[in-house]
């Protein structure tokens, strides 16, 4: 099943590249564009058939590598 | 309306990120991931009313500033 894990800063947490982003838009002339935020994305293969198993496999691994969860929010999504 | 664009490294491009997140997972024991690979995910705000136009912004901003067309893929979502 491939899995994809998505990983964003927690809202209120500063986010400077979003920031830089916002800013380089601006100068591009996007005039329309408010907050910008970056996150992460984690595309992975994992060998199991059971949907549910992949999903909660996916948030152990989030949890124990993927994300700070002292600064980060993230969300799994099982795609096949 | 909110707008997320998700930036991957094209398929046969070498992702070192993704390489080094998969041996951490042998090391800490989840031995059924195949490939893994990382890629952005861009998270913004746009002042418009038509989603069309909106998903059009998208990927004229990830054409000029998000993506690296020579080595990445992109995907526009319009999420409300």
């Amino acid at each position: 099943m491939k899995i994809r894990v998505n990983v964003m800063l927690k809202e209120g947490v500063l986010d400077p590249q979003g920031k830089a982003i916002g800013h380089a838009f601006e100068v591009l002339g996007f005039s329309n564009v408010g907050e910008v935020r970056v996150g992460k994305t984690i595309e992975l293969e994992v060998d199991t058939a059971d949907r549910e198993a992949a999903a909660a496999q996916g948030e152990a691994m989030a949890r124990e590598l993927l994300a700070n969860l002292v600064i980060e929010d993230f969300a799994v999504e099982v795609a096949e």
